[in-house]
C-alpha cells in the first residue's frame, strides 16, 4: 500500500534520472486480481546502453511480458530502471538476463520472459531472449515449452 | 426476444452517448447457432481513457473475441460501454480485466479473450491481456494453453 | 460427371448474376485425388451484403479453406452463391454460419471453415469464425483443435 | 523570457488538463534561429473531438507543420490545447480551420498548415487541410503553391 | 441555413438507403470559412457498382478531393449517393466522371478532383482519374497543372 | 458505334486467346466525354514475354496510363494484347516502346505513357519506362516534363 | 555421381527451355547429409499456366518446401520443370498436386510439401496446399500434423 | 592531405566516445570530384539526448544530406560527434539547427539539410528541418525551393 | 578465460579480414548464465559466397540461433567467420549444414539452428534450414518437434 | 552489329567472373529507338566492394537510371562490372562516381543518375547520389533540377 502510494507520486511528479545501473529504482504496487492469470507486457523501444569493450553506444528494442502473482511493476520507474543502463557498460546478453533476475527479485511472478532486439552493429545484430517460470507451478513448464517453441518464424532482417 | 428486439431498436436509432463508466448499457441477443461453437471478434481501435494519476488521456486499440454459448453481444451496445471509458480514470490492466468481467457476467460465454495496445507514455507501452473459459468444459483448458502459447511473436514497436 | 460439364460450361459462357441468396448456384465437380488429404483455399475480397436493421451495405474479405473429400465446390459457381448476398440482409455472424453450413451441405467435406473479417461500422469492426470436421473421423478433432487455437495473433487494426 | 520560464515550469510538472475548448492554454516562447527558416512538425496522432450532432467521439491524426517568425509554439501547452477538444463538439472541417487560426494568432509565423486525419464514420473518412502564408512575405506564395500541390498521392485507404 | 438544418437531420436519424443512382441525394451545406482556400478529402473505400455488360459487380476505392467555394458536401448524404451505384450499371471511366460533375452541380467548388481505383478483372485493374477547376480563377490552372503532375509514382500492384 | 458494339461482345462471351504477338486483337470505343481531359490507368501484374536470346520465361507488371482524345482502348482487347507477348521474344525495352506505339496508332491519344517492371534475372532487373504527348498540343510538353522528373524515387529493391 | 555431373553441366551451360508439361526434364543429384534431417525450400513465384476450360493464362507463386532423403532436386531442373507447364491446361488443384508426385517420385523424400497462391481471377484466388510424409517413417505423422495446422492465419487478401 | 591520413587512423583503430557536446570531433577530407555537383546523404538511427527541462532522454533518427564543395566529413568523426549530445542537454528544434551550423562551418558545403524524427513524449513527436545554400551560388535558390516544397507528404504516424 | 581474453582483444582492434573459408576464426566464450537456458539469436544480412559451378556471387540473410551450454559464440569472430565464405564456392544447401556443424563443434550447443535464406537465381530462390539438438537431453526432442513444425508460414516471394 | 552480336553470346554462355575493378567487361549494343527519349533503370541490390582502410566488405543496392542515345548498356556486361568491384577497396563515395563515369565513356548518354544506398557501418549508412546531362542538350538543365529535387522524402531508416 505504502509502494502504491509511491508509485502514485512517482507518476505525477518530476523525476530524477540515473544513468548508472541501479535497480533500486524498481518500484512495485499490488495486483488486484491475483485470482486471474493474464499477461503484461511493456514495448520498450528506446533501451540504450553501452558496450564494455568499445564503450560504444548500443540500442535495442526490449519486449517485456509477465504474469503477475500479488505484484505489478510500477511503469514509470520499469522506465527509470531502464533508462539506468544508459551509460552502463555490459554485453547484450547480460543486460537481458540481469534485467529479467532484477524482475523475479521485485514481483516474484508466475511467469516472465524478456526479449531484446538489439540494431546491428558492423551489419550483424544480437536478439537474446530468457524466460522464467515460478518453480512448483504450472507456469514452469510453460516456461519451458515457450522456450521450445521460440521464434520459429525470425523477423525478417535486411539492414534497411 | 425482447432483448433482441431492443437490439434493433438501438442500431437503428439516434444514441446517447455515456462518458462514465457503465456497464448497464451492455445488451445481448440469442445465439441463433448454439450448437456451433465459433469466434465472434471485436476489433475496437478508438478505446480511451484517462490516466487515475495525472488525469491524461490514454489511447488503445482493444480486440475483444469469445465464444459464444447462449447469448452474443449487441454490437452498438459493445461500442457505448467501450465509450462510457471515455472520462474514466483506471489503470490499463484493470480497465482489461473489467473489461473482461463485465463481458462475462452479460454474456456467460464459452471462452473470451481481450487484449489492450495502449499507445505508449513516455516512450513505453503496455498491452494487457486477460482470458477466460467456462469452468467445467473444455474450454476452461482452452483458456489456460491459450494463455500458456500467448503473444510468442511480441508485433514489432518502433514508436514511429 | 455431368456436373463436371456443367462447371465446364459455367466457366466459358456468359454469367447470369443473382443478387438474392440463392444456394442453389452452387455447383460441384469430382475430386480427382479422393487419397490425398489437402486443403483448398478462396480468397473472396469482394463480399458485400445488407444489414437487415438499417439496410446498409456491409463489406468483407471471406476466406474459405476445406479439404475436400468426394467433391470440390466449383469456383465460378461461388462466386456467384457470394454474389447472390449482394442485396439480402443477414448478421455477420449468420451470413459466415449459413455460408459454411451450405458448403458442407453441397461438399460433404472432411473439414471446412469460413472466416469472414468485415469494414468497420461506427469504428468498430467484426471478424466471427466458423469450422467444422466431419463427424466420426480425424478432423473432427482437428476442427476442435484448430478453433482452440484459432486467432491467436490478431491482424493489428488502425482504422487507416 | 517571462514566457519561456513559464514553459520550462511547465514541462517539469503535474499538469491540470482541460477538456473544453481552450485556445488560452496555449504558450509560447522565443524563436532563439530568427534568421533562420526552418520547419517544425508536430505530429498528434491521439487527437480526440465529439461530433456536434450525434455527441459521438471522434479520432484524427493531426499533422502540423510551420515555419516560425519570432515565437514557437510550447510543445506540452500544444498538447494540452488538443486535449481540450476531447468534449468539444464541432465538423472535422472547423476543427482543423480553428487550429490553424488559434496557433496563427499565438505565432504570427511565416507559414503554417494543419492536416487532419480523421477515423472513418460509416465507411467514410474526411481529411481536411489548411494553410497559411503571412502576407507580404514570400511564404504567402509558397502557401498558394503547397496548396494547389497538395496531396496528388492520397495515401491508400482499406479500412482494415 | 435551412439546408445546414436538414443536414444535421441526417446525420442523427435512420436513413432509407437507395441502391439506384440517385444524385437527388446529394445535400450540401454553407462553408463557414470561404475567405480561406482549404481541401477536404473523402475516402470512400466500399464504392460497388455493376458492369453494364456482364452484370457483374464490381468493386472501387474513391478518392474524391475538393477545395469549396460557398458550399461542402454533407457526408452522410454523399455516402447514400454512393451507395445509390450499388445496383447500377456503368463503365468504371464514367462513373467517375460522372461522380465529378454531379458534385460539380451541387457544390460549384473551386477545384475537385476523382480518383477511383478499381479491383481487378481479369488479372487487369482499371484505374481513371478526373478534375476540374473554376473557370477564370487561378484553380482552372492548378487543375491543368496537377493533370499534369498526376501519378508520376503509380501504387505498385502486385494481385495480392 | 459498331467498334463499341464490338466490345459489348468480347466482353460477355468466350475468348480466343492468342500467344503470339498481335496488335491486331486490339479494339477501341469512343470516348463519351471528350471535353474532358482525365487519366485511365491500366496496371497489368501479368505481363510475360520469352527473351530472345535464352528463350527462357521473363515476368513483369506494366502500367499504361493514358489520357485519351476520341478513343478508349477496350480492356479486355487491351489483356488479349498483352497475352500475345506470352510465346513472343523480344527484349525489355523494345517490349515497352512496341506497346507504347501499338496504342498510339490505336487510340491516337493525347498523352500515353508505359512503365514495364520487370522481374530480375541474376540479380537485377530491368524498368523501362517511355511516355508521348500529342504533337502540337500542351501534352507534348506535358510528356517533356513527365519524362524529366520521371521516378526521382525509386522503388525500393532488397529481392525478398 | 553420374548424376550430379550432369547437374553441373546443367547449371553451367546454355539452357534449351520446355513450354508443355514435361516431368522428364527434373533431375536430382546425392545428397551429402544424408544423417540429417534439414528442410530446403523452393521459392518460385514465377509459375504460369493456363486454364483448360478459358485456355487464359494463370499466374501464381509456388512455395515448395522438402526434407531430402537420400536425393536432391537440381534447382535448375526444377525451374525448366516448372516452365513446362507454361502452355499446358490444368486446373489449379490438379497443378499443386501433380507437382508433388512428380517430385515424389523422384526424390523419395522424407518429406514435401507444395503449396500454390493463385493470382485472382473475376475477384477470386484459390490457394491449394498438398503434403506428403514417407510411409512407416515418423514424417508420416508429422505430414498429418502439420495438414492439421496449416494456414490457421490466411495471408491478407486486398486485391490491391 | 594531413586531414586524410587523420581519417584512415580513425577508421582503422579503437575509438574514445565522449558524451558530451563536442563539435572539435568533426573531422573533414578533401572531395576528390569538387568538379561534380553530388548529394551523400547520412542515415543516423541512434541519435540520442537529453531534454534540457526534465533530463529525460530522447531519441531521434537524424537525416543528414549535402552537396560537397571541396570537403567531405569523415563518416566515423560524424558519428564521434552526434555520440557526443548524449548526455547534453538540449531542445529539438536546437539540437537540428546546431548540428546543421557546426557542419556547415566544417565543411562549408554547397548545401545541406538536417532533419530529425523524434520518438514521442507523451503522445507526440516533433520532427524539426532546416536547410542551408551556399550564398552567391545557384544552391542558395535551391536551399529556398527545397524549404517551401517541404514535406508535402508527412510520413503516417500511428505511435504503433 | 584466456579465450574471452582474446575476445575483448578482437572486439577493440583492428581486424585482418580472410575471404578464404576459415572455421578458424570462430571464437567462443564463457557462459556465465549455464544455470538459465535462452536463446540467442544472430541476424546477418550480409552472407555472400560464390556458386562452386558458375562461380557467381550468391547472397543471403542467415539467421543463427542457439542455446547456450557452457559457451557463447564471440560476435566479431563469427562475422569474421562468415566473411571468410566471401570467395568460397558451395551450394546453399552445404554452406547452412556446415555453419551448423562449425558451430556445434566450437560450442558444443543444447540446441542450434541455421536457416539461410537466398536471394533468386533466375527467378527461383532456396532457403536451407538445419537444426541440431543435444543427444541425452530434453534438446533432442525439441530439436525434433522444431524441425517438424519448421516453416508452416512460408515469407511471401514477389521477387520485387 | 558486332558489339550486338558479342552481347547475344555473353547472355547465353557460361561466364568468366572477375573480382577485381574491371571497366573493360562493360559492352554496349545500338539503341533502336534513339529517335524517342525514354528511361532504363536497373535495381541492383547485389554490390558489394571492399572498405579501402579496413578491408571490411560493404554491401548496397545501386539505382542506375539513364536515358539511352545511340547505346544501351547489355545487362550481363553490366553484372559483371559490378561484381569487378567485390574485392576492389574504394570508398562509397568514389564508387558512384567512378561507376556513374565508367558508363558515360560507354555510353555518352543522354543522362544519367547512380544511387548507391549502403548497409550501415556501425548504426550509420550512406547514401550518394550522382547524376549527369549531356552538355549543350536539354538534359543538362534536367540534371540540375533533378539534383535541386534530389531526395526531398528521405526513405525511412530505423535498422531493423
Ligand atoms: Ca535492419
Ligand atoms: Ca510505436
Ligand atoms: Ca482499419
Ligand atoms: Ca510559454
Ligand atoms: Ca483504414
Ligand atoms: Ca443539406
Ligand atoms: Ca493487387
Ligand atoms: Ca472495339
Ligand atoms: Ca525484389
Ligand atoms: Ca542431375
Ligand atoms: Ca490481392
Ligand atoms: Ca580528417
Ligand atoms: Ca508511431
Ligand atoms: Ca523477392
Ligand atoms: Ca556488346
Ligand atoms: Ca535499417
Amino acid at each position: 500500500m505504502a509502494q502504491h502510494d509511491l508509485d502514485l507520486q512517482l507518476l505525477g511528479q518530476k523525476t530524477n534520472y540515473h544513468f548508472e545501473y541501479n535497480p533500486d529504482v524498481l518500484e512495485s504496487f499490488d495486483n488486484r486480481h491475483p485470482d486471474t492469470d493474464y499477461f503484461v507486457k511493456f514495448n520498450t523501444p528506446e533501451f540504450t546502453s553501452l558496450c564494455p569493450i568499445t564503450n560504444q553506444p548500443d540500442f535495442a528494442t526490449l519486449y517485456i511480458s509477465y504474469v503477475p502473482d500479488q505484484k505489478l511493476v510500477e511503469s514509470k520507474s520499469l522506465k527509470l530502471y531502464l533508462f539506468s543502463f544508459r551509460n552502463h557498460g555490459d554485453f547484450h546478453e547480460n543486460c537481458i538476463v540481469v534485467i529479467m533476475k532484477d524482475l523475479i527479485k521485485l514481483l516474484d511472478p508466475k511467469y516472465i520472459e524478456v526479449w531484446g532486439k538489439f540494431l546491428p552493429r558492423g551489419g550483424v545484430s544480437i536478439d537474446p531472449y530468457a524466460n522464467f517460470g515460478k518453480p512448483g507451478t504450472r507456469w514452469e513448464t510453460i516456461a519451458e515449452q515457450r522456450l521450445a517453441q521460440h521464434d520459429l518464424y525470425p523477423e525478417t532482417i535486411t539492414n534497411r
